[in-house]
């Protein structure tokens, strides 16, 4: 019991020098990975860099105290990043104390709503992020994301939380292009660019191990972030207007008890609980498919508990909401990280960096860190993905675009609500026309298959509908009007049998449609039978008075039914014959 | 084709002297019963007593060429008229011109809104009006109309569109109680409850055949309103603050195009559409209810069209919006009505009664109107459905009793889009956890079944999963979580098959869990295979990559992926085992 709720406890007592070596490379690997990311996002977000180390320091603690997976890296990541600032700047303006201040309440607010999930072991609501959704609001959190940070590359004024908006602000300002800032930062975009496809291949060509070659790579970041530095310090491009990180005031976060205003706190809800679902969702399942890898299991309700732990405390280090990412977390596994202790060595490489690195990120270019984020968000990218699910399905589809464009145009808010509302309404109205089959006897056999595909047994006076699906509101009344058809079409019918080894659930509204069927068929002289009846929908039906009603019987079998009902003589051979069934 | 837009003409060249005779007998008897209730449901509107009547001329012939139900009567409705005057308030004061213009436009765009959804083929919609909804709607509906009326009854003013409202608005005026109304419309009550429940089986010892005595029975409206208004009349009681329906102009209807202010037009939207699927869901359900008594067939679509024309023409004729009734309908049928004509002779009847009667009903109470309405509209009251549909289904009972709850706090149109949303909400919770067992081969045949309830053979290098629902984005995870831990449990496992005879969809977002399942367990080194997949998802899967990354096969058949994976001599009969299943 305990156990489930300090996952800690699974690990912390087998824990050797073997595996403390192992988690301490990981450690120091993703340290250098994580300063300029945890910069970059703080950037992003709208806050001052040395924000993204506090978010990197006591998450990261508290997460491998509360988390199950092994190797999940937890800490600032762009789509929550960029979801942080669309929320804050509601609030409050950008670079204003009343903002950082809000930051630090959606933090908090986050990580209480994701406890609260975890409590209340609501991890499924993250199932209605559907596929389709994530990947269309991914694909345009990228795109604005890498718009909002083009002003940085420029060195121009540009504003505006949509594509349009962002774009047609940045082609306002072109004229005033600052080219040393330009040049600094299309030379990180390109140097990144290059190093994410060419710099591996060149590795292994000196006879690197692939891990090493691959880890190396992944340092590049780190790489221009000291170039760039080094140049602006050098060349004194600082005093030619290139905006640079500048003095932050060095040393670690101080502990504090976030203020709750009433108003603020109503407004942000509903953001935070998309935030926390949405991290949520790109955390879980990163850790998932890295702890198949190691045939490891990971609880997803304490997952909430541990990503909620881990934004309380960001929150209280004065940091902003957090999450797992999926890059960092995939260079910690290949790091060889064995335990969450490696992110909790992890933190303590933060608070050095903050402790003793901001005098050398003094003149860190801000345009550097817009270039690695453009360049991770560009991965996030994927209009392939538009291509595949319309080849796949026209209704998944028209949920992926729907909230890439209303994220685009309106915000990822908007894009995710529009996205999860059309799923929902698609998926209802895809069951909504159950399927179902009219079934004959194989002759010989106790099989009954569909009159329409194979030569079967029928019998004008008796009529066996298969139900293949659920029976729930949505699409009761269809089969209603189908029964109410059938009927029509065959004059001399008495008995039909409505065959249920599919049925797993009838709710209100179908017991009330099969109530109505019941009554109207008996008007029109057909009595309505029952058969194989699962055994938890015969419980359901039991409480009520349908079973006292129905004019016919409940058969344990088809074959039952059809040995009982099935009239003296005729028996009918049919062919397969062509009906218009919808 | 044409007959399928014209339904008329399926009966227009059959009709005969015969038909003629039926058909008029029971427009003589639906009209006595729908002058009282056409006034009534006016008044209930918030619209002068003619208005009633204009609605019940034009939208009558409208059905009875577009509508494919045989025997329903169209007209004012009890339910309708309540949102029609709800939604009406919020844009003007009733009794003003601009509240009548307004309820003439509401009609149009419901039955605009009708004929688009008819011609779309979006019956279906009406769908998402679970039972437990309609249920809980209707028996709050019922009770805050009952709860507006009292206030004719007892002769004094209140104000309020909810129960609360209305209760408190009432008592903080009893004190002004006019007697000489509460008089008559306690005699109205009393006299109507009585022969709701005792007049029939009085007429019955008369040796009145049966149906006579049900129709007779049911014209006690109009003995009620004749008594009252003469007593109103001879008495004076007009004058002593009885309040009359008084002085209204005869005459039909002036033809008119409905004015479209385009503000008023916005506001009305929603109202419009909640009051065509209302109003259609109400029609449809007594249309096919009566049809199936005598075996025939209505068309849902048809009917959408046949409403919405109906709508049309009484906005065109200065009325409000309309549906077909529930008990007019049982009226016309029972009284023997052969085809829509009959509700063409009725409209003729209401067309004289409106160029006839109306110096006649100068003097009818309002008291009396009020009690009809309430007398017909507590017999819309249902509790015992509370109580019906707690015993058989807790999710049901949310939506109904938060349906019933929202709809007497704060009206219908809270009440209806709030249960809609929550029987959404909790639909995809009871199908988000979708119903798989373990199986494993009954010995010595080519049948598998659930581990857990038979004595099967398994195989510790084997699993079958068998799948019972179709796989969608609310229960992928639900399956990845299921898998994972099977394995985990596992270790010997080599090949897992995924076992999907009742899997009708799978969509993008299960197709990206199901990659997943498939990229994890090869990871660990296990094979994903699939047996007995339907044709339809088949036919899906084969456009994409998933069959070529799959690890393992697809097998037609499950015994077919046994005889293959099964090891060489590994065969253990099971005893049914106890594990914890969730």
């Amino acid at each position: 019991m305990l156990k489930r709720y300090l996952p800690i406890l699974t690990w912390i007592g087998e824990y050797n020098r073997h595996i403390l070596g192992a988690d301490l490379v990981a450690a120091v690997i993703v340290t250098i990975m994580l300063i300029p990311q945890s910069l970059a996002y703080a950037l992003l977000a709208g806050l001052p860099a040395q924000v993204g180390l506090y978010a990197s320091i006591l998450p990261l603690v508290a997460y491998a105290i509360f988390g199950t997976s092994r190797t999940l890296s937890v800490g600032p990541v762009a789509v929550v990043s960029l979801m942080t600032a669309a929320a804050a700047s509601q609030i409050a303006s950008p670079g204003s104390d009343a903002y950082v201040e809000t930051t630090i309440l959606l933090a908090l607010m986050s990580g209480a709503v994701l406890i609260a999930m975890g409590i209340l072991r609501l991890g499924m609501i993250a199932n209605f992020l559907s596929h389709p959704v994530i990947s269309g609001f991914v694909t345009a959190s990228g795109l604005i994301i890498a718009a909002s940070q083009l002003k940085h590359i420029l060195g121009i004024q540009a504003h505006g939380d949509d594509l349009l908006t962002l774009l047609s602000s940045l082609a306002s300002h072109i004229a005033d292009i600052h080219w040393p800032t330009l040049f600094i930062g299309s030379f990180a975009l390109i140097f990144l660019f290059w190093s994410r496809s060419f710099l591996k291949p060149l590795l292994l060509e000196t006879k690197l191990s692939a891990r090493s070659a691959d880890l190396l790579s992944k340092t590049s970041p780190v790489v221009v972030v000291a170039l760039t530095t080094a140049v602006t310090w050098l060349g004194g491009l600082d005093s030619a207007g290139v905006r640079i990180v500048g003095a932050i005031d060095a040393g670690l976060p101080a502990l504090q008890i976030p203020s709750l205003p009433g108003e603020a706190w109503r407004e942000l809800l509903m953001s935070a609980v998309l935030i926390s679902i949405v991290g949520f969702v790109e955390s879980v399942s990163m850790a998932q498919t890295l702890a198949s890898k190691r045939r490891q299991r990971i609880s997803p309700d304490q997952e909430l508990i541990g990503l909620g732990a881990a934004n309380v405390t960001s929150s209280f280090s004065g940091g902003f909401p957090v999450t797992g990412g999926f890059s960092r977390s995939v260079v910690n596994y290949d790091a060889g990280a064995q335990t969450p202790a490696a992110g909790a060595f992890t933190a303590v490489g933060i608070a050095i960096a903050a402790l003793l690195l901001t005098p050398l990120i003094y003149f860190l270019p801000k345009a550097t860190l817009a270039a690695t984020i453009i360049v991770a968000v560009l991965g996030l990218v994927d209009f392939q993905a538009l291509k595949r699910t319309w080849d796949y399905s026209r209704s998944d589809f028209a949920a992926m675009s729907a909230t890439l464009v209303l994220t685009l145009v309106d915000g990822v808010e908007t894009g995710i609500m529009a996205g999860v509302g059309l799923s929902v309404l698609l998926y209802l109205y895809r069951t909504s026309r159950p399927h179902s089959a009219v079934v004959g006897r194989l002759p010989g056999t106790e099989h009954f298959r569909n009159v329409e595909r194979f030569q079967v047994e029928t019998d004008p006076a008796v009529l066996t509908l298969r139900v293949d699906e659920s029976l729930y509101f949505a699409n009761a009344r269809y089969l209603e009007d189908r029964i109410y058809e059938l009927v029509a079409q065959q004059p001399k019918l008495r008995h039909l049998v409505l065959m249920c080894p599919a049925v797993n659930l009838i709710d209100a509204s179908a017991l009330e449609s099969l109530e109505a069927i019941n009554q109207r068929l008996s008007d029109s002289g057909v009595q309505l039978h029952l058969s194989e009846v699962k055994g938890p929908v015969m419980d359901m039906l039991k409480r009520t008075h349908f079973l006292q009603d129905l004019t016919g019987k409940v058969f344990l079998s088809q074959y039952e039914a059809w040995k009982q009902l099935h009239g003296e003589a005729a028996c009918h051979v049919s062919t397969p014959r062509i009906t218009t069934v919808p």
